[in-house]
């Protein structure tokens, strides 16, 4: 990974973790204990990859720092919700997350559902503040859009899409896996990758542009990490590998082998570049992000 | 109660289930198995009381029923939602729900938490869809307002209290009590009661009225609750009764027994009509709803 990201990276890591960490509820009074759990599932870990696409794709839009960061963490709290609940004994009953305990292992079961509740309706309240931005149409706009990408023809669709996958007997095909993933995973990100357009009040064309970018960069992304699970040590990447296998879960990575999956990450990744033509050098690191979607090592 | 009111909450209710039922996503393509659990935890069921007090504040102020009826909508799907976590194992454990079985005992545990997931998403969708009102800001001013009422200040926040007060060995006070109820219900039922203001961009002088009448309203609702809790049998009110005794559970009627907690929902009843003075007449049948509050058996 070249030394610019890897810094781009670590100091956006470190600001979204700042502003994560001042729009959390407090750990005070009676309800304490909600507020932690929240804090917990939310802070201290991950790579902030939706994060950083808020912030690398308002750049070229001249967007106040201040305003990105907020919607950055907005996305980052909505990503920890999902992955609270994911974690959650009746479904993929994870006890390790990002290195440590999960929210249900580390508080229990009813208190991390309430705390993934409660971050969803967090995420919301922050977009929706005017500190987001002055102009209600581009908070209303953010919320329209997080909440289609995270709802049921979004996020909570994909989730769905993966039970049902795990409980069928049918064989997975590529385009079966394509749509699970792009609502799972992809269409969050994508958002991401937008939303800095969305605040920057960007030209359709080159929101439209950053939106197909989110698009590749997102399947790029889950193709490596089905390739990781399949690849990597638990200790490189901090959560439990081997499991898609092992779950018989319906990845591409299972479906085609490792070299067309990688060769098909490879694909999207030059894909989605070409996406980010006409916003010049001003998009180097969301370049230089595509490329490292498919380099890493966790 | 009054004919006149049981006429329009009946009425209501028709109209707010037409249009959850257009609103709700169709039970189609391969993911329709989360839509059936949405619909099944939001259609068919409840007094829509909630929405009623959309659709009768938004009158004094000329709001557009469909307006009206869209918000009415989405804030009963967010009701939805608490209710189909709420009855969760790890969480209340309810096998029954408005005399039918409850959402994860129809769909599975998995389903029905990604079920309640996505119907919180999906009412934040519906608000800041432009369909709902033209003017973005009256669009952004309900998002922020319900995200705060169901987020960790407000509706997740009175669950976790809850559920800490029933593990505390210390005994519950009238204003612990009452906070773990305000936030737990109250706020969204206040919501419910402003969100006609803010959809009429009413003077804030009659929007903070109908906040008020809200929180009182809400106050004295979830004492006839408990009070019909101790009184009434499971087939009146069509879910498990005399539960909150069994569990040891902190209610004003533990507290203050049935006569003292039924004077004083009394006393709330009439302070919430009094904040509807300024309102005249148009805001009758708010007054029969609050009458109705502690006369209800069911």
């Amino acid at each position: 990974m070249s030394a610019v990201l890897v810094e781009a990276l670590r100091e956006a890591a470190a600001e979204i973790e700042d502003t994560l960490d001042t729009l959390l509820p407090p750990e005070e009074g009676p309800e304490a204990k909600l507020a932690a759990a929240m804090r917990y599932a939310t802070l201290g870990g991950g790579k902030r990859m939706r994060g950083f696409l808020v912030l690398e794709s308002a750049k070229p839009f001249g967007v106040a720092r201040a305003s990105a960061l907020r919607v950055a963490a907005a996305i980052e709290m909505l990503h920890a919700y999902s992955l609270v609940h994911d974690d959650l004994p009746a479904m993929d009953n994870d006890d390790l997350r990002r290195g440590k305990p999960t929210t249900h292992i580390a508080f229990g079961e009813a208190t991390a559902i309430l705390a993934g509740d409660a971050l969803q309706a967090h995420a919301f309240a922050i977009l929706a503040d005017e500190d987001t931005h002055s102009d209600s149409a581009v908070r209303i706009e953010l919320v329209r859009r997080l909440a289609i990408a995270s709802g049921p023809r979004g996020m909570c669709g994909g989730q769905m899409l993966d039970m049902l996958a795990e409980e069928s007997n049918e064989p997975p095909t590529e385009a079966s896996i394509g749509r699970l993933q792009l609502l799972k995973t992809g269409k969050l990100i994508e958002f991401s990758a937008e939303a800095g357009a969305i605040l920057g009040k960007a030209p359709s064309q080159q929101r439209h542009a950053l939106c197909a970018y989110g698009r590749d960069l997102g399947a790029a992304f889950q193709i490596a990490d089905d390739v990781l699970d399949a690849t990597a040590t638990a200790a490189e990447t901090g959560k439990a590998t081997g499991k898609d296998a092992d779950a018989g879960k319906a990845t591409l990575v299972g479906l085609l082998g490792l070299d067309r999956a990688r060769s098909q990450a490879e694909r999207l990744v030059a894909q989605a570049r070409e996406h980010l033509d006409s916003l010049g050098e001003r998009a180097d690191l969301l370049r230089m992000l595509a490329d490292y979607t498919i380099d890493r090592r966790s």
